[in-house]
C-alpha cells in the first residue's frame, strides 16, 4: 500500500496546488484535525469573534437601544438574506433570516397548502386539496413538522421516498415537502424535475436546503421553486444553530399567509396596531424580534463567500469526494465499508456516506486520531466535505486513517 | 426650584448610599447615560462579552462540533431556563428557553386549547371550547399569534380589557392570553386573581411576562399558572433579540402537545426516528437546534442575579418608580405631562409612562441631553427602571432634564 498511498499522496499535493478555493482555508481557524463534519457544523471563520466583540461592546454596550436603527439591527433579516440570495440561485428580496429551519419548515408548509386551496386553485374537487406530500427519508424534524402543518390544516400526511413523488401527485396534492439532499446518504434528490412534476399537479414545493445551500448549485429562481427552508449553520459556517431562512418566490409573496404573523412581519410594526396587516414581500417571513448576536455572527461569516463562485465550489466538492472515494477503495480492505453516496455527480451532494460494521466505534476511533466525521445510527459514517477549506490532503489522510482503524 | 432640586438631589444621594442593590451596577457597562430603556433592551452585563469569546474562539473555534456534548450545549435550553426559574416562582424543570416570544405564545396558546379540549374536559357544551380570550390591549405580536391560533385550531378570538376578561369567560372558554405589565402604560394586572378566574370558568391560562419578568415576583407556582412565556432581553438583560422562554407547568407537561413538535422536543433526537415521540418534561416545548451563540450570551448575562432577592429588586423598583414621579411633579409644570402608571404600587409594573404633547420629539431631545426613554405613538414618554443599574440619582436627573425640555 505503501506506493499507492504516495502516489496519492503526491496527487493530493497537485491538486491543493491547483485549487482556486485553497486561499479560503486561511479565513477559517482550523489546527491539524481533518475536519470532516462541516455539514453538522461548519467551522468558526477567522473574523468572526472581532465582528461579534464590535457587535457586543459599541453596538450593545454603547449605543443600545439606538442601534435598532444605527446599526441597523432591525434590518439584519433580509439584508442577510440577500447575501445568502446568491448562493442558492435567487434573486434579491425573497429570503429573510430567522427562527430555527423547523418553524420555517412550519411557516413554508402552511403557506402552502393555504396558496393551493385558495379559490381559483386548480383542483377541481369538492373541499379543495387536502394532501401533504413529504420525503419519507427526510431528517426527521421536517416529518414531525410536516404532521403538525397537515394536522392543524386538515390535510392528511403522505410520506414517500422521493423518487415515489410524481406516482402520489395528483387533484389532492396541497404542497409537497423534500430535501434536496438526503442527510444521511447525501443523495441529491432532482430538484427541476421534481419541482416541475408538483407543478404540473397543480400543488406547491417546499424544498429544504440544509445539506446543499453552500455545497453545490440550488438555482431556487431558474427552477421555479416556491418555497424553500435551509439551516445556516453547516456549509454556510454561520455558528452552532445560527438562525435559518425562509425563501418565499417573488411572485407567491402576495399570497404568503403566514402561521406565525408577528410584529416583525406587520406593515408596519411600530404602529403597534390592533389588527394584522402583512408587510410586502418576503418580509412576510419574519415573525418576532430578530436574534442579533447570532445574526450578525452569521452575517460576517457570509464575508468568507466574497469572490467564491458556487460553480467553483461544486467543481471542488466533487473532486474532493471522488478522491476521497478513490483512497477508500485503494486503502482500505474489500467489503469493511460500503459507499451508500450515489456514484453518479447528478445524485450526489458534498459528503460520502459510508455503511460499516460498528460504526459508532469506528468514528470515536477517528475522532481520537484527529479525523472528525460523524455516526448516524444504527451504521454509517457521515464524512462532509466543505469546499472552501477541506483539502485533498485532507481527504487522502482520512482514507488512510480510515484504514488503519479498520485493519 | 432650586432649592427643591437640592433637597430631592440630596435625598437621592442617601437612597443610593443605603441601596442594597447599588453594586450591582458596576456589573453593567454604563457610561454619563441616564438609561431608561431596559425595559425595551436591557443593558450590557459586563461578563458577557468575555464569556462570548471564550464560547466562540475555544468552543466552535476549537472544539466544534464535540461542543454539542462537551461544553453542554444540547442541554442550554433547559439548563438556562432553570436560572430564569426562581425569578418567575417556579420550580425548575418547567422553563425551556429557545425561539421569539411570538413562536412561544403560539405553542402556548395552541397547546392550551388542546388540552381545554381533551375528552375529560369540564365543558358541558357539544363541541367543546372554542374561544381564545386575548387581552386587548396586549402588546400587538401576541394578539396577532392569538388569531393565527385561534383560526389553526378552529376558535374564536374574543379581544377584551384584561379587567373585563372574568365577565367573558364560560363554558366556550378554552384558553386565555393575558400580559402581566401593559406595555404601554405599564399597568400590573392580577394574575392570581385572573388565573382563579379563568380555572373557574375551566380554561387555561397563558401569561405573557416580557414586562415583568426580572422586576418584579411572578409567583408562577404559587398562583397556579398553566402557561408563560417571555423575553429575555428587557429586565433579563440577555441582550438584543436574545431566545425567549417558555414555561410549562409540571402536572401540564405530560399533556403538553405541541404545534411545533421539532426533532429537539422527541424523547430520543438522535435515534432519528420516522415517527414522533414527545420528550417527558418542559424539553416538549423545545423546537429545532438552539441558537447557541445567543443563548449562552444570555446565560453569561443571568450571574448578575447571583444573590438578588427579587423582592428586594421590587422594593426598589417602586421606590425608584414613586421618586421619579415626585420628582416629575415637583419639576414639570403642571398640564404638560400625565401620567398612565397607575399610583396604586398593586397595579404598577417597572416603568412609568407620560403622556406628552409632542412626545416624539419631546424623546428625541431627552436623548440628546443624555437621557434615554422611548416613545410609544401617539403621545407616550417611556421611562423603564432596571433596579439592577438605575439609581435615584437617574430617576432625578431625568425628571430634571424633562422638566428643561418641557420649559
Amino acid at each position: 500500500m505503501s506506493d499507492v498511498r504516495d502516489q496519492l499522496r503526491a496527487e493530493a499535493a497537485v491538486r491543493d496546488g491547483k485549487d482556486e478555493l485553497a486561499a479560503k482555508r486561511k479565513e477559517f481557524v482550523l489546527d491539524e484535525t481533518v475536519y470532516l463534519d462541516g455539514n453538522s457544523l461548519g467551522a468558526l471563520p477567522a473574523n468572526v469573534p472581532g465582528r461579534l466583540a464590535e457587535v457586543m461592546t459599541h453596538e450593545w454596550g454603547r449605543l443600545r437601544i439606538r442601534s435598532w436603527d444605527e446599526s441597523g439591527w432591525w434590518t439584519a433579516p433580509e439584508r442577510i438574506g440577500d447575501r445568502i440570495a446568491p448562493l442558492v440561485g435567487a434573486a434579491p428580496g425573497q429570503i429573510v433570516v430567522g427562527d430555527s429551519t423547523s418553524v420555517n419548515v412550519f411557516k413554508a408548509l402552511v403557506a402552502a397548502v393555504r396558496i393551493a386551496r385558495e379559490p381559483d386553485s386548480s383542483s377541481a374537487l369538492s373541499g379543495g386539496r387536502d394532501e401533504i406530500v413529504v420525503d419519507a427519508t427526510t431528517f426527521p424534524t421536517d416529518g414531525y413538522i410536516a404532521e403538525s402543518a397537515a394536522r392543524l390544516t386538515g390535510c392528511r400526511l403522505i410520506p414517500v421516498a422521493p423518487a415515489d413523488v410524481p406516482g402520489v401527485l395528483g387533484d389532492r396534492t396541497a404542497a409537497v415537502l423534500l430535501n434536496h439532499a438526503d442527510y444521511r446518504t447525501g443523495r441529491l434528490h432532482d430538484l427541476p424535475g421534481l419541482t416541475a412534476a408538483v407543478h404540473a399537479a397543480g400543488a406547491l414545493v417546499v424544498w429544504d436546503l440544509c445539506h446543499t445551500a453552500g455545497a453545490l448549485p440550488v438555482g431556487l429562481d431558474e427552477h421555479g421553486v416556491d418555497l424553500a427552508v435551509g439551516c445556516t449553520y453547516k456549509y454556510l459556517n454561520g455558528g452552532p444553530g445560527s438562525p435559518a431562512y425562509l425563501y418565499v418566490r417573488e411572485a407567491l409573496q402576495p399570497r404568503f399567509d403566514s402561521p406565525l404573523p408577528g410584529w416583525n412581519s406587520h406593515a408596519e410594526p411600530f404602529g403597534m396596531r390592533p389588527g394584522f396587516e402583512p408587510a410586502d414581500g418576503a418580509l412576510r417571513g419574519r415573525v418576532g424580534t430578530p436574534d442579533i448576536l447570532s445574526m450578525l455572527a452569521l452575517e460576517a461569516s457570509l464575508d468568507a463567500w466574497d469572490g467564491v463562485s458556487i460553480d467553483a465550489v461544486r467543481a471542488k466538492s466533487l473532486a474532493l469526494t471522488d478522491f476521497f472515494l478513490r483512497c477508500v477503495g485503494a486503502y482500505v480492505p474489500t467489503g469493511r465499508v460500503e459507499s451508500l453516496t450515489p456514484a453518479a455527480h447528478a445524485e450526489r451532494g458534498s459528503q460520502v456516506a459510508l455503511r460499516c460494521e460498528g460504526a459508532g466505534d469506528v468514528m470515536k476511533r477517528l475522532v481520537e486520531q484527529g479525523v472528525v466525521g460523524d455516526f448516524r445510527a444504527p451504521d454509517v459514517l457521515r464524512f462532509g466535505f466543505t469546499p472552501l477549506y477541506v483539502s485533498f490532503a485532507d481527504a487522502e489522510r482520512a482514507a488512510h486513517v480510515l484504514a488503519r482503524t479498520l485493519a
